[in-house]
């Protein structure tokens, strides 16, 4: 068991399921997890938070391993009868993942905050890991492609990440407060380690580290900072990251994430495939941690948390 | 095949079964129904309308039979996610029930009005019937009872109509406007007769009399006024009408219903078991008919709405 208390910054799938590894390898109650919130948005009237559901699923183990999204054991009869009254049914919403956002869109209107109905969902759910949105304000990622600006889940969903991506703007960034939660959770004194799980880059910890103050505080805090490549072997495992690294004229490889991360992280995590990228990823300045990172079981899972906290105890004693 | 258009006011599933009979007998698009929305309310951010809902369900073959609510071929994986995470559970909402309510309270979110959202309602789930809620403007139900006032879905669902009744409040209906389309409806050249349908005469019915005009308009139309007791034998089909008729006094029966609409009604239609009461009713200033009223199937549904029409024609030839 790992001593000391940990925050993750996490996306959907890769993300999550790295989570999941720590928690089983962490204290009780030791574990933070900060999740984007920036490809949330409205739907049919319905708030919908797809990478903190992703990370809320997974950690209570309801999640759908297939899908990468949802829950297990899902019924679709809602949708069903959704297109027999010709609505829109580009974004799948299962019967009982509806009771999510049926309930969350109920208590926002009661103006309550995303944090407050994230810890209870937890707490009903079965985790006692933290799951924060990255802000209780609104933040909305826009995909600047060549047919113009797209909303994510719109171009991630609706047109299935095919436009060419040229950027990307994140809505109400600037005025959007980092979650007073995770900040405080960077300060907490027994902190052992930042770890940037292996998440999209560009639309899923980009959006994070963009929030005013995340990134320097970040800057200034003595635990390790540690990212995982959430690319091995020049692809993503899931997602349109290695994608979208092309479309920006990028290699998509360990090496080019790592460049991502290059001001703030101390320790960079990489897939045995991608060994041969380890000493460019060091003459950056980060050490490098070559495993497994390729999360097929809890076993894998455990392990690899195991590892990254390993590293973290190495990088942390060799700064003293 | 009767001749000419009919309205007809409604409530929930009584009223819901015989505008199904008339629907069968009328030729296509002349019927009308005028359904109470007073029993509407917002639950969980959605908002329901539990009578507009049963008579378009039942218009389209789509009810629950044997629940008298909802739709056939239900499912219940929304509501245990929703009991799972520890939210209000006591209004039951079918999967594909819910699809009806998220997309009704998305357009109403968008300023689209309740009558056009129930048109295509109506035009997707394939009736022809118009229907049409009493007003675009929210009006609600509240239950004067021996423990207080309470809004009308807590006292008939929550508390199953336990309390004591000793009143009924229609909040708003004294700005609610009346559906304009009703009121062009009731002034159709080929009306044949306007007949208000065996439902609860307190809560069903009297909102829709209640609306600035309603009343008035309806005294002054030429085509006969024909109401269906909703009272048989001294119990109403389904529903506390009687419970409700005791508890204000009065003795659960066709006679007291009669007198209920005593200022508005031609004809009177009572069924065989109250034939008794017949010359009571006739002696109103009401001219009666006994018949088979308990609509036990789509046959008897057919004949009661042909026997209620050929009274209409009745009426109307004695009165020319």
């Amino acid at each position: 068991m790992a001593i000391g208390s940990v925050v993750a910054l996490a996306g959907g799938v890769g993300g999550a399921k790295l989570t999941q590894g720590l928690a089983a390898v962490l204290e009780s109650g030791k574990l933070t997890v900060v999740v984007n919130t920036a490809d949330d948005f409205e739907h049919l009237g319905l708030y919908i938070c797809p990478d903190l559901d992703t990370v809320m699923y997974t950690l209570c183990g309801l999640n759908n391993l297939e899908a990468g999204w949802g829950l297990e054991l899902e019924s679709w009869n809602f949708m069903e009868a959704l297109q027999e009254i010709g609505s829109e049914t580009w974004f799948r919403l299962g019967d009982r993942d509806l009771a999510t956002h049926v309930q969350r869109t109920y208590r926002m209107h009661a103006n309550d905050k995303l944090s407050d109905i994230t810890a209870d969902f937890c707490s009903t759910m079965g985790t006692d890991v933290r799951v924060l949105p990255m802000s209780d304000d609104p933040v909305r990622t826009i995909v600047d492609t060549d047919i113009g600006p797209i909303p994510f889940q719109e171009y991630f969903v609706r047109l299935g990440c095919s436009p060419k991506v040229c950027g990307f703007e994140f809505e109400g960034i600037q005025t959007a407060v980092f979650n007073p939660l995770a900040s405080e959770s960077f300060n907490a004194q027994d902190l052992r380690a930042v770890i940037i799980c292996p998440s999209n880059p560009y639309v899923s910890i980009a959006p994070i580290l963009s929030l005013a103050g995340a990134r320097n505080q970040l800057r200034n805090i003595a635990a390790p900072i540690i990212a995982v490549s959430p690319i091995v072997d020049g692809q993503a495992i899931k997602g349109p990251a290695a994608k979208m690294m092309r479309e920006l004229g990028c290699n998509p490889s360990a090496l080019s994430v790592a460049q991502e991360y290059r001001d703030i992280v101390d320790g960079f995590v990489i897939d045995n495939k991608d060994a041969a990228e380890a000493r460019q990823i060091e003459e950056m300045g980060q050490r490098v941690l070559v495993t497994d990172t390729i999360m097929t079981s809890i076993t894998v899972k455990k392990r690899l948390a195991n590892n990254i906290m390993d590293f973290a105890n190495e990088i942390q004693a060799r700064n003293i």
